[in-house]
């Protein structure tokens, strides 16, 4: 594998820290070229994230609806969160779904994992889809999240994105992962 | 909409540029929450980017493979890149297309928008189609690109994001669209 793209590869030479806020660590590398010449590369270095698919028991799935401040808007996505250090996925999946919607869910499969930012962060988010739901407790988001819990049948989602009310690159990729698996069998 | 969303709404107190390099452009923002209580918001500031669905005559779609390097390894993706400051849409998809695959397309046809990394970046990815492809010249990357050129035809696309072999999430995104496009007449 690293052999047969040998002609790609970029090997780091330096790697500096240039930002390092609560959220944000961000580096600059000095690499190699494969051409041999060397390079800055800026990049975000993040901790990863999970993205839950819940589906209902009427088959509608779960969405929050989330401002986010760098795009001045609310958003519409699938509930999503951060990997604490050290945490399993799993746990990821169960902590994030119970905080943002207050729901349980019986049923946990891994689906695949997306890199929603190649360019410049080396965040990956692990996809899953969550059955069995059962309502557990009030939402307990983080005191600096204020969320809407609404619910979708999958197509209503599918038209959502066609109509751009769905945006977020995450949430587009799970919805592509859960029509497959929900109508395709994948 | 802004007045039905004003209990999750963030509102700017003060902007910081905390780093400024030759990719990246940091902010931390100090920020009203939609409880009254303040907060630092951190993020990225991105000009956009354009990402081209590129069908070939016999439907085949273009791919690049490229290193990168903030996950240190390389990605299968549509062709994309950034969109210059004050650039048309459209001129950015034709320049990417032809700088990275060598390629003319005579119909360009605007799908869509898609949103990275609304956590941190305020970075949108404009969805093109374009097709009636002619080759027209070598790839002429920027000097700090190294690109391999291929084409998949859509449905072993879809099988590579579902084994794993695509997990970029503005080409997953795109091909969700591609689907759609090319298979259900959205």
């Amino acid at each position: 594998m690293q052999e047969e793209y040998s002609h790609l590869t970029e090997r780091q030479l330096e790697s500096e820290q240039v930002f390092n806020g609560r959220l944000l660590d961000v580096r600059r590398d000095r690499v190699r070229l494969p051409d041999g010449n060397e390079c800055l590369r800026e990049y975000v270095r993040h901790q990863g994230a999970v993205v839950v698919i819940a589906e209902l028991a009427d088959e509608r799935l779960l969405f929050v609806r989330q401002y986010r401040y760098p795009l001045r808007r609310p958003f519409l996505e699938l509930p999503a969160g951060k990997i604490d250090a050290g945490e399993e996925l799993l746990v990821t999946g169960r902590r994030e779904l119970l905080e943002e919607t207050g729901y349980l869910a019986s049923s946990w499969r891994h689906l695949g994992v997306m890199h929603p930012c190649v360019g410049y962060s080396d965040e990956r988010i692990e996809i899953y889809l969550a059955r069995g739901l059962t309502r557990a407790a009030e939402q307990t988001p983080d005191s600096n999240e204020f969320l809407d819990l609404l619910s979708l049948p999958l197509g209503d989602a599918l038209a959502a994105v066609q109509s751009g009310a769905i945006t977020d690159a995450k949430t587009i990729t799970a919805l592509f992962w859960a029509e497959k698996v929900m109508r395709a069998n994948w």
